[in-house]
């Protein structure tokens, strides 16, 4: 086991701005490029992490740290940004991401105060029992898995232009197109 | 074909700056993190993305520039940064990416001055004729697919501590450990 509360933070106080040096101000062929029908473009995906630190990771470790194993805390609809339409920008999105973020972990160190929070469990409704140390670092990883779909699904868009160099890009090999 | 000049440089100018913001300051532990024995960490693809920088792109650009198909460029040692052993610490390595970089974007604008410098062929050791704008979509992807390769080592870190949430977690996801 590797995990430290402070460290997961450093991931946490990152992905946010590295993600919107990343994006903003990119052309919005890039933003709009995604791995074909039902995948998600970047923006898709920044919405989705916006969901995510407003209902899921904060409410959830409310709901452990309160109810304990009593009962199971709520499933998380990861689908539910795309029923959300709107006219904000892409780059009022990326600084969403980062204002909701800065408060979500100021709330993470006011809830988790002890070491003895992080073994707290609950009952997860299709896992069973987890630790509040779990989710945390789950909610570290799942920023990079985001990182990692964006970065892909950005890449996605010069799969014919880079020619014979696909050979050696591994982020273009995708078992399912070999 | 997607490939414009512009759009290309918009990736090259912001990648060495987005990986500067996730990696600058992060603890040891998530920047000597790797995928097992012979695999590269974070702090090792930065070097390799220097040497690229340093002796890759902007050297075979001229070289095709120059030489068109008349012979074939010299090959790029991948592996070469794995010799170079260093006390620069990882902000200064960081640091020196980005400058580098900025260096070979205005030299890339200098080299290529229209459309047709786009279109000039060149003769790779291994795939035969490649094209300019192939060159430069590939060093774009490049830098995506290294970003895509340092989020994914560095999440690795906690394979362990997401617990059964691993099921959900795209980036732990490796057919080789399946």
């Amino acid at each position: 086991m590797n995990f430290k509360l402070d460290e997961a933070i450093e991931i946490l106080e990152r992905v946010p701005q590295s993600l919107a040096l990343l994006l903003s101000g990119l052309s919005v062929g890039w933003l709009q490029s995604n791995e074909g029908k039902g995948t998600w473009n970047a923006e898709e995906v920044i919405d989705h992490l916006i969901e995510a630190d407003k209902t899921n990771w904060i409410p959830r470790l409310q709901f452990i740290l309160e109810e304990g194993e009593s009962k199971p805390f709520p499933p998380f609809d990861r689908f539910a940004h795309l029923d959300v339409s709107s006219n904000v920008t892409q780059d009022q999105k990326l600084l969403e991401f980062q204002k909701i973020r800065q408060g979500n972990i100021t709330k993470l160190r006011q809830l988790v105060a002890s070491e003895l929070d992080l073994e707290q469990t609950g009952n997860h409704p299709a896992f069973g029992t987890v630790r509040v140390r779990e989710l945390i670092a789950t909610w570290a990883v799942h920023d990079l898995t985001h990182t990692a779909q964006i970065v892909r699904v950005i890449a996605e868009r010069y799969r014919s232009d880079v020619g014979p160099w696909i050979e050696f890009l591994g982020i273009l090999k995708r078992p399912e197109l070999a």
